[in-house]
């Protein structure tokens, strides 16, 4: 609940399951490691100034129509809906309202849906603006994806630290290129073993492969994979590069162009992963060089 | 993103809309004393051992129903809706993808719901258990409630931190009865003005003066209100008591008899929202018997 101590507590840190595929309960030693890498993530900003924003696990059903993730991952999207009838309709459903019961044909799409990406409300903030300066966010969000399969690591509900850049092209490719440099030596520091790849997403649809293949092809997607379990690699961190996609849609500017951005995110969960895989289950018993790693050395 | 250090950011707290009533944006001095007020609740709890267990947004429906929320809250409930079917038919939605569009025609309900309350998987987990000693658990939650109305803290989206005991009927009163008395000095000791009051749930549909007035008779919930706006005041904190309903429901059991649970809520944002107006919105500027008093004097 707090992370204002580094005193780690004893015992394992493995995920507890809820009875649903990739959504899990996580005990004391896997969130005083999730502390440990936030500490690690403000060591590695602390040379750029990056202003915090939290942003809640929903948001307006209107941005994320207009950052263009509907389109392109109808089949992820999480939408939150509720039931909108009267006590008298509710009277005749209250009966199924039991476990497993059929209570649910009144429920109606909200104007809310589950976030997707932790970055998409502060490039909303930017509408109408013209950059002068790179402007730069560390945002964390409890996103949602309707994964399809389940495997350790493969989450439905998760946590993502990003940071954020938007401004010039020049600006947004040179600051990714850093941290994609940053962030793959800050986890090799951990004894963590780094591939680096370009990557696509899973875009969904008959046209899929011509976005995937494009999107490989321009470098848009770079992906920090990780062991996280036996014979098991997933991405733990990733550097993007959206060109001015955000910045048209948007509408936010520099240098007179709609703006470019970039972002770094770390799958919190999937680093906490790869590291107990590494270390081993208890995190109280990692070594202190580890944990020095994993905060930065601070 | 961390609670590592107690400096406060300079400038305004002040939550940043999203567009979306009771939905918001939390900027960096608002988390710092979202951070410092974990603090404070660890402070409190540090007599007691309590596990800690983070809790995911969104939660099996088969918890929340056998819980008996979705009877008791239908109007709140949140459910967790996605596309399930091929890309052929997505490809006559996709042109509906965009700002406003009509493209959800085709969402079905999932076998999630998103968190009411942070406690219940808590429950869920001590299923066929008999408890020879009281249990515990600290848990932390984002959660989420359908409000149809939107004032400051009325929100829809919103971080609950519970402190929960399952025992004996005994045990749990006189637990709840301590925590009441400990909370609200807590609370006073910030300078809020704190008033203990009988409360009810908002039950819905036709029974639901019933249910209300014989919640209110029986004292199962006392709520500390504290002005959180000019002329606003609100429950920032509850101390509950649910008698054996959850023993019965999840099937745990104390002395051979379903189990009593207990449990202390704190309202993350609303407390934060007390604060800000008793004390000015920049918490930079709090004076700082303020925060010591906040963090329990730690």
């Amino acid at each position: 609940m707090t992370n204002t101590h580094l005193t780690i507590p004893e015992g394992e840190a493995a995920p507890i399951p809820t009875g649903a595929p990739g959504v899990q309960l996580y005990p004391a030693p896997f969130e005083a490691v999730v502390g440990l890498l936030r500490q690690g993530i403000d060591t590695l900003a602390a040379a750029e100034r990056f202003p915090r924003v939290a942003i809640p696990p929903v948001v307006p059903r209107a941005l994320v129509e207009r950052a263009g993730y509907v389109k392109a991952f109808p089949q992820l999207l999480g939408t939150v809906h509720s039931f909108t009838g009267t006590p008298a309709q509710w009277k005749e459903l209250a009966p199924h309202a039991v476990e497993g019961g059929a209570w649910d044909s009144e429920q109606r799409a909200s104007d809310l849906v589950l976030l997707p990406a932790a970055c998409y409300p502060v490039y909303a903030g930017l509408a109408g603006k013209e950059l002068a300066q790179p402007e730069r966010f560390a945002v964390e969000g409890q996103c949602f994806r309707q994964e399809a399969t389940s495997e350790p690591g493969r989450l439905r509900s998760f946590r993502m630290v990003e940071l954020v850049t938007a401004g010039t092209e020049a600006h947004c490719l040179s600051w990714r290129a850093d941290w994609l440099e940053a962030v793959a030596g800050w986890l090799r520091g951990m004894s963590l073993k780094v591939e680096v790849e370009v990557a696509d997403d899973p875009f969904f649809g008959p046209t899929r492969r011509l976005f995937q293949a494009a999107q490989r092809a321009q470098e848009l997607k770079y992906e920090l994979r990780v062991p996280v379990a036996d014979g098991l690699v997933q991405a733990i961190a990733s550097a993007n590069f959206h060109k001015d996609h955000f910045g048209e849609v948007f509408g936010f500017t520099s240098e007179g162009a709609p703006g470019n951005t970039a972002c770094t995110a770390f799958g919190i969960e999937r680093i906490v992963l790869a590291l107990l895989h590494a270390h081993g289950p208890r995190p109280s018993q990692w070594p202190d060089s580890v944990i020095a790693a994993v905060t930065g050395g601070s």
